[in-house]
């Protein structure tokens, strides 16, 4: 089945604001097995919104619209809505329970402008939105039309809790199942040589992506099952990547490799600590943007100059003087210093010239040291960065951080 | 004069890619005083790509395509465009010498693939892309359209360099000129309230907007000039805007607190280092992702954990006990320990609970210090927030700090 988006909004076509609303419902479309197969973006214009919404109906299965249903701005959506199915403004009552119930939680009163937000088309079914006053209406029909409210958070929990099954449902489409799986330390176009022989033995019904970011391959399989197929009787088959790609295998069922260095850490009740130089904090604030992260996570140096290497972190004078600032002697004391001195189980260590100047013939830009320490190891990498992106730079330094550390972690198992 | 976008990819209709090149093409378009009608995304499908132009061209003055102009992918772009404007692919010197000057600077060798990349239909006018081997390719007419590479910086390069003004220069726009304030410290509709007198008394030729985030509000003032204006002679007139909100105003002309810092920093040749508890390295990330941050980073310390705290930063055990993590007193003690031992002119330090746990009846979720400090003082300050949600509390806190380093720097002149 095929899915337009339209996505509603002064704010994206001035780029205020990035689409991300777009990538989201794409994102979790495609995973649900549905093909989109356009995206709008359109202002608050009447006209504009109608003709997208005219066009997108003619072409496809299902068209999902968000944006356009505060309580205060002009609220064309709706009014369009009703002309469109030829309907008429209606207070729904589970709208207006919501409304009341959110109001209630947020010990405000509520007032005529916000009783608005429970009128609808007298000939949609309304999904709750559990998180927000402005509801999601559901118009049946030859093809369906789906209006959600804008707020990303709202329209994703929408999407997840309510939409997206309901297409499942009404189009009786097949069950999709997604692993990812993590791959470092190889690029793209080995790891798909390498796996050829697996990749070509996967039944009809699993495909493979390739997801590469910032020096990390997450391949994504997808399933595709018939609608009433017993889902715990099936498995992906694996076993044929390990024995192939297995020593490049960093973990299965995270997006990210510091959502799963997060997971391990606490799975296995160990504390890091960071000492980072050329990343400048970013392996830290990666951790400690999820929640939960204070149970593993004690602390971290970000130790931009060499004093710093040498105080907070212990880093001898004679190592800097003798090998510089970005050397393996640097990275592996950096990391020692920081764990001993922080008192944590493991830690982690960066150091390098991120660019785009501070590069030498010896030591170019893009030339990066990092270690990874436990009680009774050191690990240190050097890694060459060609490209003269500073931003780039930094993001593969963290990945290729946080594999060093869960290889660390695993060898120990 | 209307623009229509149109993004090319079947990543971008996966939601494997956010598509970032729309809203920067947007925010270019509308800082050059053009209106941005409608964006579309549609895959590396012929019949989708060719709708989306059909439409587009009738409805628009001008039409940007980007994608799906690769040497390896399958070139639909250039053969529509071929049929479309009833054209024929041929060899175009600039392009192939463009190519050609790439592949030298790389040191590669030019091959029959990368050699198609200089293949354009004859009626196209070819704009050097020099970033990129990929062609950007100018179809003059009753309506413009502009095929532009997808790769985001070989973009955004052409659009500032080519494409933008011989839009300008075809369609004979005003000149366009703006100019950022950024305000902190006062909600969006109090300030609006607030500087009502002065924005009644703008030109009619100049326009103000709002562009809040995380605690703060960029005013983006953008004042439109005839094609021949004189533009030496003209300022923006900010009398008023300071005589009634000089006190929230922090800066101008950057697009974001943590560049306003960095230009701050390097230009008053001062130096910081930063002590983040509830920010996790957010501030020290942001900095350090500039280049140049050298100049005036000495480094931070992440102080997670209160051994940390106590440890790395000097804070007094009696101080944790008495007052907690979260209070004034480890705040100033948190700023003031880590200026004094990274050797620094000023600090910034944030401790809080950033949620969505760890909060109490005394202490709620979204409770957090700051402090910034510099010889002789140190600036402390309680932000409440309201909203359980951990990205966002972060976010403001480290805008907070920001806007009270510049408040303390700024006081000293």
């Amino acid at each position: 089945m095929n899915v337009t988006i339209i996505n509603i909004g002064d704010e994206l076509l001035i780029g205020q604001v990035v689409n991300t609303n777009a990538s989201t419902m794409s994102k979790l479309l495609t995973e649900a097995g549905m093909k989109v197969r356009k995206t709008m973006v359109v202002g608050d214009v009447y006209d504009d919104i109608r003709a997208a919404v005219d066009e997108a109906m003619r072409e496809s299965d299902a068209v999902l619209v968000t944006g356009g249903l505060g309580p205060t701005k002009d609220d064309i959506t709706k009014k369009l809505l009703c002309e469109y199915f030829n309907s008429e403004l209606v207070e729904n009552e589970m709208a207006l329970q919501n409304v009341k119930r959110i109001f209630e939680s947020r010990g405000y009163e509520l007032t005529p402008v916000n009783r608005v937000q429970a009128l609808v088309p007298r000939c949609c079914e309304v999904l709750n939105n559990d998180l927000g006053t402005a509801p999601c209406m559901w118009f049946g029909g030859e093809a369906v039309l789906v209006s959600l409210p804008g707020v990303p958070f709202e329209m994703e929990w929408l999407m997840r809790n309510r939409v997206i099954p309901k297409l499942q449902e009404t189009f009786s489409t097949d069950i999709i199942i997604n692993k990812n799986i993590l791959v470092q330390g190889i690029g793209e176009s080995f790891l798909s040589d390498l796996i050829e022989p697996w990749e070509l033995s996967l039944p009809e019904n699993v495909k493979l992506a390739y997801l590469p970011v910032a020096g990390l391959t997450k391949l994504r399989l997808t399933a595709r099952l018939p609608h009433n197929f017993p889902l715990s009787s099936f498995h992906f088959p694996l076993k044929g990547l390990y024995e192939l790609a297995g020593k490049y295998i960093v973990g299965e069922d995270c997006e990210t490799l510091d959502e799963l260095v997060h997971k391990t850490l606490i799975e296995k009740g160990l504390t890091l600590a960071t000492a980072e130089s050329c990343t400048g904090g970013n392996i830290a604030r990666l951790l400690t943007a999820q929640a939960g992260a204070s149970a593993y996570f004690k602390g971290g140096v970000v130790a931009y100059s060499n004093e710093v290497k040498e105080s907070a972190l212990g880093v001898k004078h004679s190592t800097l003087e003798t090998h510089g600032a970005v050397s393996e002697e640097t990275v592996r004391e950096m990391a020692e210093g920081v764990r001993e001195r922080l008192g944590a189980d493991l830690a982690i260590a960066t150091t390098g010239i991120a660019g785009p100047d501070g590069g030498s013939e010896e030591k170019p830009v893009g030339t990066v040291w990092i270690a990874v320490a436990d009680k009774t190891h050191t690990e240190a990498k050097l890694l060459q960065f060609g490209a003269n992106r500073r931003q780039q730079n930094i993001d593969r330094s963290t990945n290729q951080a946080y594999a060093m550390l869960i290889r660390l972690i695993c060898q120990k198992d």
